[in-house]
């Protein structure tokens, strides 16, 4: 990929950054404050009569509001999403014009034309780039399952510096600035019991470790498709040690939240050990992995390169659609540090996954 | 199972009810604060000394911070499982000792002698009965991951009549009482995007559904094991629909939270649309079966039963360890009930799930 040339004046110093980090997290308030009201104005449009809060729907017959609702559970989702970005979008530019700006509904939308989803290119520069998911978890919106979220993310030389990922229902608002460690409500640092709290990598990892884990929207059957990949994967994880080919993980637990940014979110918190995804995209990750990092976590690939039990464990590419996320950890008694626990639980997911199938050009 | 006598000046009337009711809110709230305190004692236990605020542990190693954790992680969950499950039976004896209790701490030691967990008996008899878990979600709350709570609930004539389920990390506390409707919060009354909001079960369910499930800790591998049982059902349900015997259910989302009674308040919320599970005892689900009646929603077994297509929709037996909950719903504009709509659900889960093996003598 060819990238534009660099110019330094672009590239926010400490102090711009932390000026930068301010104005996300108010922005991200914003826009969360948004997906509530669209969520609290749904309830009012498909208010059923039963709240006597309501009485200006006396008049109006069950199967009326039922169709009114109807449409409104699509068009308010759709309207929301474009909404929250097109704000997100108008802030950013007035108060960083030489920015660049990667947003999902516009990026889709300007893809609409394409055959495929697998052909949106990689298209995020050296320059300082705001990547940005107005609504991550959008079933879950739909749904009012409170694990969705806005997510927004600064991108410096392809690292992601700032990072915020708010889910307004949760009254969670996950914060970090490169630097400067990750924080949840401002308040309390990440992970959250302290990284002694949540202790070094399990010795015995993955056991006694919580594997996070999303089916995705790929559910072709057959021994090539991307869930029956996924799957193998997940059962691989959860049986007993004597499970699979001898490789059973035995993992803790296993959980599926339906958003990726909230995820790593929780990897960072250090409430889930083990994250392992493919075919999200950077605006689903960018602030997550700056999350992830400003906590003391790592990010890799998803799939196990060739050199998997002695290679060194790379960094995971922004746009490669492949990731796993390890969390928070002390270093050991023993005397194996943090990140090498770290890298012994990459290499010991890597041998119980199978390899998926996401592509992208360029990325 | 034989019965004891029932007295009639033990079932609470309409007023007694509304009173237990304000006093087991109470008390969840009560005991949700033991639970936050107790992980935030851990927090500062675990404190790894990166932030100022605790000048206390700037001369302990990290390696005596360690150990001192991992024995916390331990001794703290199983302290705080009895301590809250101590304070609750405390204040329901002294204010109802008329009641009985059974709490999943004090039923666990009491069979401390017995061979195998599955020669645990059912014992709740016709009386108004108190049925507790004082930490559900027990692995989230050893991650700090939100998705804890407690659980409780009186049950009489074998029906939960008042339920309480309050996760202190979410914020979030879901109450019902029989006849006066679910809430979240003493104040937003479930479903929370009302039953219009949350519209009929869709036409083609389970798709467009949110489908609940989880992992469990039998984790034995071969077709006969209850996790193989289980996965072969989750990958029906999540299949496109010409995936496996033509059965795919192309569900909307998979989600596992790690707690039985949140899987239910989700349900009530209307956040889920179907949660399938077998495994779990009473006091994972009492207070849950009364948030989903009070909801509008159905709670049956998870085991098609032989006259699974046109038979009747039993409600799940409180102690039979297998469930299949539906979520609250609104009439369908073709003439459909809600009740009509939610079984037609039911039967389509039958459909693509396997028996699982559960059992339990008197249950």
């Amino acid at each position: 990929m060819a990238s534009p040339i660099q110019h330094d004046h672009d590239i926010p110093d400490d102090d711009e950054l932390r000026t930068i980090y301010t104005f996300a997290i108010q922005l991200a308030k914003d826009a969360g404050k948004m997906l509530l009201d669209s969520l609290y104005a749904r309830r009012r449009d498909g208010q059923d009569g039963r709240t006597p809060s309501n009485p200006s729907n006396e008049d109006v017959t069950p199967q009326e509001l039922t169709t009114r609702e109807k449409l409104n559970a699509v068009d308010i989702v759709t309207q929301t999403d474009l909404q929250v970005e097109a704000f997100i979008h108008a802030a950013i530019s007035a108060r960083y014009p030489t920015h660049d700006f990667i947003g999902e509904e516009m990026y889709s939308a300007s893809h609409s034309g394409a055959t495929s989803g697998t052909s949106k290119e990689y298209r995020v520069t050296h320059k300082p780039t705001w990547i940005v998911d107005p609504l991550d978890g959008t079933v879950n919106f739909t749904h009012g399952f409170p694990m969705f979220c806005v997510s927004i993310a600064l991108v410096v030389n392809q690292v992601p510096v700032v990072g915020v990922i708010y889910a307004p229902l949760l009254g969670q608002l996950f914060s970090a600035c490169k630097g400067q460690g990750a924080f949840l409500n401002e308040a309390t640092r990440l992970p959250l019991l302290g990284s002694a709290g949540v202790g070094p990598i399990p010795s015995d990892a993955p056991r006694r470790c919580i594997f996070s884990c999303e089916w995705g929207k790929d559910r072709r059957e057959g021994p090539t498709g991307n869930m029956r990949r996924k799957v193998d994967s997940f059962v691989t994880m959860a049986s007993e040690v004597d499970g699979p080919g001898g490789k059973g993980g035995m993992v803790h637990g296993m959980r599926s939240l339906g958003s990726a940014a909230l995820d790593l979110a929780y990897v960072a918190m250090g409430s889930f050990d083990i994250w392992w995804e493919g075919g999200c995209w950077e605006w689903d990750v960018a602030a997550g992995i700056c999350l992830v990092h400003e906590a003391g976590g790592l990010v890799t690939t998803a799939n196990p390169p060739e050199d998997w039990e002695k290679g060194r464990v790379e960094d995971a590419k922004l746009g490669g659609r492949l990731y796993l996320a390890i969390r928070p950890a002390s270093d050991c008694e023993s005397g194996e540090t943090a990140r090498q626990g770290q890298e012994r639980c990459v290499r010991e997911v890597w041998r119980r996954v199978r390899t998926l199938d996401y592509d992208r050009p360029g990325g």
